[in-house]
């Protein structure tokens, strides 16, 4: 992201700045990799949660998305998406809206511990064109079923006595995101593919010839590793911008990080090797990594429009502290006495998706302006 | 807050919930508080950014209120309040955006380093009904002058040289968050206060019977220590909701956190001692307490409408992971076994401030929906 944008926008207030090449190189780069494994492509948007980046999906050839909400699955359908997957357990007190979006948009929903499947029997759901997937848990420890045919068949026969039918099963290797390296990432895909494996193969032999589908989540496996027997979808989101935290995974280059907050600078002290910015926990979240001191630090701080400049593994600017609005970046002398208040220094996001869920609008580098979910909240919900 | 809401609001999404009852009260105790010292009572509306809220004040007496955002400064002086401080460095490629403010409501402005006074001598701020007051390090290490006279009168006599008129002086005694118990607290306004009875013996002795406000902020020490020697105003934010912080730090007692975040159940795993809600980073922001077991946890976790139950110093039932959405419940098997997909359950916030920040709207106890800064966003700014 070398020259961030040449509109003459003001920058009056942290913005979150998009390249708009880099971006949309990041999903032809994942849309080959699903090409070559012979998979469907189904992006997760709740990275980006935007209608406008979600149309550059569409130009590239996308017809099927993944979201994280109801409100999210809404918000897309209306903008004409019509196969969405809402890989979040389903939300029983969202009947209604689930119910109305389906009137819309063709929904998969999950189905993640028994009592939601139960309560699934009792409600309308055989007047919409729903379809159900089992989640598994294949290692994050979050939400899903054990990944192993003792848990799961009792499900799909209760499903089955329920006239529920079980299109297949969702799984999300979340646990990627605490490795340190692409080997350790490598091992998890393995397990998960031997895990799923298994599965399959007891299944055909209780239901011979009944095909489920397996859809794999998570951007740190599906960048590097192109292993995907047995799998017939996949659903990262987070490769579209990437961040900080993908880059030390091992996930993607510099370049590829095709996001950051521009932010105004209001106060620079280098005898203190500190300035602070316009821009908080408010716009960046609090997801962190480890400096070299080893205390937490919440972004890679840059020149506006330049690169990150690096002293070996670490930026030589980083975000030290979030306050509510406020951002302490720590640098050295000669770095803080390039800047004054009134300037712009632009950050490197830890994670993008919590900066973006935190935006209501990003601008992108050729000076359109994209709005988010969340600039479509409605008090009626 | 024993009984949360006495509404039929149906709660299908993660909500925060408000005590009415219990903010008026935390108003009351805190404006007592400022009468008893003698000073003037300025909250910061950061914490609830609601106009909704901000009536309560207006109802109680208040008349001057501090923000933390040139955007919030609009937010409530559209609402009708006249006297506004942006504690915050001001930010200097906002001033238009200020100057409009200013024909409305009469703002204080802080100048937290050297350039933005020279900057904003350069613009036509003699026009516009400002106060400047300059922001002074008392401690915290974020932002403002070292509160020195050797540092403080360079800043007053360039000030003077440019017709800036000097009110007086502001300081957040943010490293109160970073203390273990109200004597440490203590210990800091102590400090505070000595270097502030310095710094306006030696300013007297400089500009002797010229008038300088000192400005003190931060909820800890203003709910726990009573001296305000030298002090003109306070201006705490926080202690309208509290939250799990303040309690640990001895702030407020359980009975005074006036909000929570009310989630959706979405999967249960007794015999995993977990269970998932709908509510995550992107509802609780990610500030965290350290458990039992040395972990970060984000919130403590009760049945709908009930208290927190403990377990010596530590919540029985816990956020023990944030994703974006989901939110990760540790409990026990007793605990858990009450609960279901489908059923909601109540998050007392570590950080209300950043939970508040991240919602669009709040529902009361009385049924009253009141909107937020951020369902007020613009896409003008």
């Amino acid at each position: 992201m070398s020259q961030i944008l040449n509109s003459s926008f003001a920058f009056c207030q942290p913005e979150v700045v998009l390249d708009i090449a880099q971006c949309k190189a990041n999903i032809q780069k994942m849309m080959k990799i699903s090409r070559q494994a012979g998979i469907t492509f189904r992006p997760h948007f709740k990275t980006h949660q935007s209608r406008g980046v979600g149309r550059f999906f569409r130009q590239a050839g996308v017809k099927a998305i993944t979201v994280s909400s109801v409100s999210m699955a809404r918000y897309f359908a209306e903008d004409g998406w019509d196969d969405i997957t809402i890989a979040f357990p389903i939300n029983l007190r969202e009947w209604e809206q689930i119910k109305g979006i389906a009137s819309i948009a063709h929904l998969s929903l999950l189905i993640s511990d028994e009592t939601s499947l139960l309560k699934i029997s009792e409600l309308d759901f055989w007047n919409y064109p729903l379809n159900f997937f089992i989640e598994l848990d294949t290692g994050h420890g979050r939400s899903g079923f054990r990944c192993s045919a003792e848990e799961i068949l009792p499900i799909i026969r209760l499903a089955d006595e329920n006239q529920i039918s079980i299109k297949g099963f969702l799984f999300h290797d979340g646990h990627t995101y605490q490795t340190h390296n692409r080997d350790e990432i490598r091992k998890i895909r393995m397990a998960t593919l031997t895990m799923t494996a298994h599965l399959l193969r007891d299944l055909e032999m209780y239901y011979p010839g009944r095909k489920f589908l397996y859809s794999i989540g998570d951007t740190p496996s599906c960048s590097i590793d192109n292993r995907y027997e047995g799998i017939d979808e996949m659903r990262p989101g987070n490769f579209i911008f990437y961040d900080l935290m993908q880059y030390y995974l091992g996930s993607c280059t510099q370049d590829e990080i095709a996001v950051r907050l521009v932010c105004p600078v209001v106060a620079v002290y280098p005898d203190q090797e500190r300035a602070v910015i316009y821009g908080g926990a408010i716009h960046l979240g609090k997801d962190f990594l480890i400096g070299p001191d080893n205390k937490a630090y919440y972004g890679a701080v840059c020149f506006h429009g330049d690169f990150i400049q690096w002293q070996g593994q670490y930026p030589i600017a980083i975000l030290s502290t979030l306050s509510q609005e406020h951002g302490v970046v720590k640098a050295r002398r000669d770095f803080l006495e390039k800047i004054h208040a009134g300037d712009l220094l632009d950050i490197v996001p830890v994670h993008s998706c919590l900066m973006i869920s935190a935006a209501q609008r990003m601008i992108g580098t050729d000076g359109t302006i994209f709005d988010t979910l969340s600039a479509n909240f409605r008090m009626d919900l």
